[in-house]
């Protein structure tokens, strides 16, 4: 994952054991000599294995590359690779050493245990992206992520050949970047956390390293308020400003010479730091108030014949655009910015959907679609799968039109995650949507997908990620004891509430110091057990009742879940953090018994009462309701269950 | 955990919440504040919550030290503190920040979840150490161990108030330490895997910050294929020399002035690194042969009037001190050391047993125990916790002699032990042991140790141990499935086998480069959920059968036990590193049905037949036996039921 252009499976398979080598021929480049390095070490970490090839011995696998690779990652870099492995050796060819890079992890991938040891299958693959520009946003204002936490996500990035990574480094929240000519920045907006420009140049070196370009934002001129924080002179509103949640919305003036001549600097300051050609400004929902309250700003909008504040912010636009261009970098922004006052050369990033690239791409611009590939919204990985940036408006462009619309980036708003919880947020769901902006277009099986992307999960752990490693404390955290195995019984069955649904009047969603520790902050978003349950549920109701084996699992479940809450209550009482949870536990266990109950009637081929069903299916239809912020994931499963009971 | 000299519960507690704070009154030291920084970051881990505090509000937790601390630890400075927590504040106090280190630890460690939120229950605490020198020694020859590994490691020593590290640097497998004025060391005998000067001095000042000294070791005579390895010429033994395991034991020829000179620069150098007054020579386990074979050697006896090797070594030891001693150091070596040639300033760490101890301390030497302490043996923790250093001869020896016994150390032999694997050898059971050293001598109740020590097994957590979530990717490695829960279930059952008895044929004791990848490698030494098994057994028949909770959750373990081997076989079957663990499942599945027909019989007050007894009780006390290395726990609590049948 993802699934590659082309793979031809041979018979037999290469094993791998301590004497496995690897080695570059051809053209050799620090960066591919690391890569080979960290595959050995990755390959050693999978397996457990130490490697220790014998001295004169053939090696096992053979890297050949063509050329060098750009000082700097360019957009559109050949990353295609061709990988054949056969029982006695591997041969792994590449145009340059980022192509090699992809294929190795492909080579990672492969790697099974099996009966005989670990192994690789034999195969033939030819692989190549379907798009240039593959990223992943990370927000770093409303939760500022240490640099180990980012890095171990590039880590996994790359493993699923993610080529972007997108720091959305200023919000409301907190300024993240430091910055030597404007130090209020960092001094009087971040509140002490935020990336040096040593610490930055390290990550973008260790980013490259793995194939990666980091495309910073700052956002302007809304979403603003750190930046003004630290900087009011430089607001539409009057001061004093402070970065405590709440408050009204902030712009910058786009009307005083001082805020270009900041802009100016500051861009050229971090175009020393920031090597990428792209250089994202935000630009997304600005909030007419701090305009509008403001009568120079009308008063400037009137005599320089602007209709309305939409005018303002292109006028906004095209002066920053053109001050990136002045710092040779090319401006790319949120769906807002488009307005044919600016040059072809930049690019839209769609939080709107295709039909807003659709019209950006007729119009000559480039996109990337982001709609749809929103991480925090909570959405299962099938439905971010089946978004595809050349469907909908966008699959009636021309050819030349779609060649504009260069790929897509997952979004990942941090407002309720901290930096324990950001890696279950991001994965696994990142590598079906990784699949999406690399595989073709016709690899669209959702069961394949899922099969593929369980075992993905647990192989990205190798990489660092703790995605699935750090429930366990949380959950510990909460109950406060040594055995937490009924807790996490529940846990495993709930998800977070989806989109924006969220609310907690504890701790709202912009209170960005608010403790993030509860139920819902340490479950998965997407319930591999409910998953699992679900489609034994499918099974065992599509083989009209004939699937004993489906059937018995499915009744393993409903046992283990029925006699839960009498091991959780106690628990969740004594913890304040968990008592809000009973109800949930409350609704398993019954659900369960219903479930059961409705598995005796099929068992018996009796109908059910028609007065039990109905107040069951009652039952379990409110129990589909959020408690806590969370969702009972079974609920839906057993009233098919309950439903088909009736059949008989 | 350990248990404080003096503890005085209060009524009420004082919640930890967002605006708790903590501040140092009186002296300041750095250590200090970067004492109370780490304690606020912990306290964050721990709770989830950031701490806010308001401006002007009272100091929560106010700590107040008397005296700076030494720029060097020494051995023996004070580490005594008193903690007052009332429900509206806390108070700290310690003569020097030592001291306060060791409160706030018990601070963070009092810190519990209920009904209403997090808390530390009012109490009054005066505290202070049994012993001075309460050690840790990890073997970082047989396995290198990363420096993070060595860091997080650290973390969890200072938590449970250790406070020596002692690194065991080189043996046969690898010389760890790197040295300007001899680089062959690093280069020849590492095979790159050892720690800069650098690394090390900031290693130390991290120790430092925790309030841990790091005392170093460098095994000589004997334990040296490393250093001959770069050095051939002080072999006492021709070359060539080389790391692969195996080959005669090798030693340093003590007949040659180069030895004593190359050791004199060594040590030398080492001092400007290491600056602890303590410097560990090793001195164990010399093989009579190197020096029995080489004819210079024995000759050398001869002239010098010397009647064996041991005189030899004791000759050897003798320089080797008087080199120490020119370079400001105290010689610390195992109980082989031991000569009346010695002057009484050396220390002698005893692998032999408090006997060697107490004649050590009868003739005015300074000791510390390590016998009883080897992690490596896989005891469980209430075998090291009842071994007191003094105990048996050494309860015998006059006050004044008592003196001399420092304390202990825990020490651990990594030749089966991988940086993935070290922490799940070192913890919980470490703190078992620190409690003995820390504790007053009456403090021996197993049942409130072991109910405190899995708390403590979860909080360590949050220090960055991973001796709890490393199991899960190692039974993931083998399985090569998402779902691994039935191997977990069998993984939770089982013990590695105790002492030495590990034997494997394919991956022998001193095959450093072997894989360390089984099940043996990936379970705990200590099976919590066996000993929890146990007790409800022993609670269930100590009741006469009464106790019916206790049946109820003996009934529930032995039914998913009895169940599990059906879901495990498939997956241990298609795995070359489980299927040796096939026998395994198959005897727990047994002995859970074994089990269950006992409670049947006992449940019906009907005494079981003999000849299912005598047959069931055979075939439990042969799957006590080891299988693939592992020890099945629950095999002799189910004894116990089916002999209790018997008595109705």
């Amino acid at each position: 994952m993802p699934w590659p252009s082309s793979l031809q499976p041979q018979s037999g398979e290469l094993a791998i054991t301590r004497s496995f080598s690897a080695a570059a021929t051809g053209v050799h480049d620090a960066s591919l000599d690391g890569a080979v390095q960290r595959f050995l070490a990755q390959l050693s970490r999978q397996t457990g294995i130490r490697l220790v090839p014998s001295i004169g011995a053939p090696t096992t696998l053979t890297i050949e590359v063509a050329g060098k690779r750009e000082s700097v990652q360019r957009l559109g870099e050949d990353e295609s690779y061709e990988l054949t492995i056969t029982p006695s050796n591997a041969k792994l060819t590449a145009a340059t050493p980022l192509g090699a890079m992809r294929g190795l992890d492909t080579f990672l991938q492969l790697i099974q245990i099996n009966s005989t040891g670990f192994a690789v299958p034999a195969v033939a693959i030819k692989d190549s992206p379907r798009f240039p520009w593959r990223g992943m946003m990370i927000d770093v204002s409303r939760h500022f992520m240490p640099i180990d936490v980012l890095k171990r996500n590039i880590d996994a990035m790359a493993a699923v050949k993610l080529n972007v990574f997108h720091l959305h480094l200023s919000d409301d929240q907190g300024f993240r970047m430091e910055s030597k000519r404007f130090p209020k920045l960092q001094e009087n907006a971040s509140e002490g956390m935020y990336y040096t420009q040593a610490e930055m140049r390290d990550l973008i070196s260790y980013a490259y390293d793995r194939g990666i370009r980091i495309v910073p934002e700052f956002d302007v001129p809304g979403h603003s308020r750190a930046l003004l924080t630290a900087y009011p002179e430089l607001s539409s509103t009057p001061g004093p400003i402070t970065l405590d949640p709440g408050g009204p919305d902030l712009a910058l003036d786009p009307t005083r010479e001082e805020t270009y001549k900041f802009l100016d600097k500051f861009i050229d300051e971090m175009t020393h730091v920031f090597p990428d050609e792209y250089f994202h400004i935000g630009g997304d929902e600005v909030d007419p108030k701090p305009w509008d309250s403001n009568p120079k700003i009308q008063a400037f909008i009137r005599a320089h014949g602007m209709k309305n504040d939409q005018d303002l912010q292109a006028y906004f636009n095209e002066r920053l655009e053109k001050i990136l261009a002045k710092h040779h970098r090319t401006m790319i922004g949120w769906d807002e910015i488009l307005r044919p006052d600016l040059p072809k050369s930049i690019v839209v990033q769609s939080w709107r959907g295709q039909a807003s690239l659709a019209v950006a791409a007729q119009e000559g611009y480039r996109g990337l679609l982001s709609y749809g590939y929103y991480l925090d919204l909570m959405w299962p990985a099938s439905q971010h799968y089946e978004v595809d940036p050349l469907s909908g408006a966008a699959a009636n462009l021309t050819p030349e039109q779609k060649k504009l619309i260069l790929g897509g980036e997952t979004c990942m708003w941090n407002e309720w995650v901290t930096p324990e919880v950001l890696d279950s947020r991001l994965w696994p769901r990142a590598a079906a949507i990784a699949e999406r902006l690399w595989s073709p277009q016709d690899v669209t099986d959702v069961h394949s997908m899922y099969a593929r992307l369980d075992q993905v999960s647990w192989w990205l752990q190798w990489f660092g990620v703790k995605h699935l490693s750090a429930k366990n404390p949380m959950l510990q955290r909460m109950a406060g004891t040594y055995d937490f195995s009924s807790l996490r019984a529940l846990a495993d069955v709930v998800e977070p509430i989806k989109d924006y649904s969220r609310k907690e009047s504890e701790n709202p969603r912009y209170d960005f110091r608010a403790p993030r520790n509860r139920l819902v902050d340490a479950v998965t978003p997407e319930s591999v057990t409910g998953r699992h349950f679900n489609n034994l549920v499918q099974q065992f109701l599509q083989s009209g009742f004939k699937d004993r084996a489906a059937e018995a699992k499915i009744r393993d479940y409903l046992n283990s879940w029925r006699d839960n809450d009498i091991k959780l209550h106690p628990l969740l009482e004594q913890s304040s953090l968990l008592q809000e949870d009973a109800p949930l536990s409350e609704n398993l266990s019954a659900l369960a018994s219903a479930g059961l109950q409705a598995l005796y009637y099929i068992d018996q081929a009796a109908p059910s009462p028609e007065n039990w069903r109905t107040q069951q299916l009652a039952f379990a239809k409110d129990a589909e309701k959020p408690i806590a912020n969370l969702l009972l994931v079974v609920a839906g499963p057993v009233q098919q269950l309950i439903q088909a009971s009736q059949m008989h």
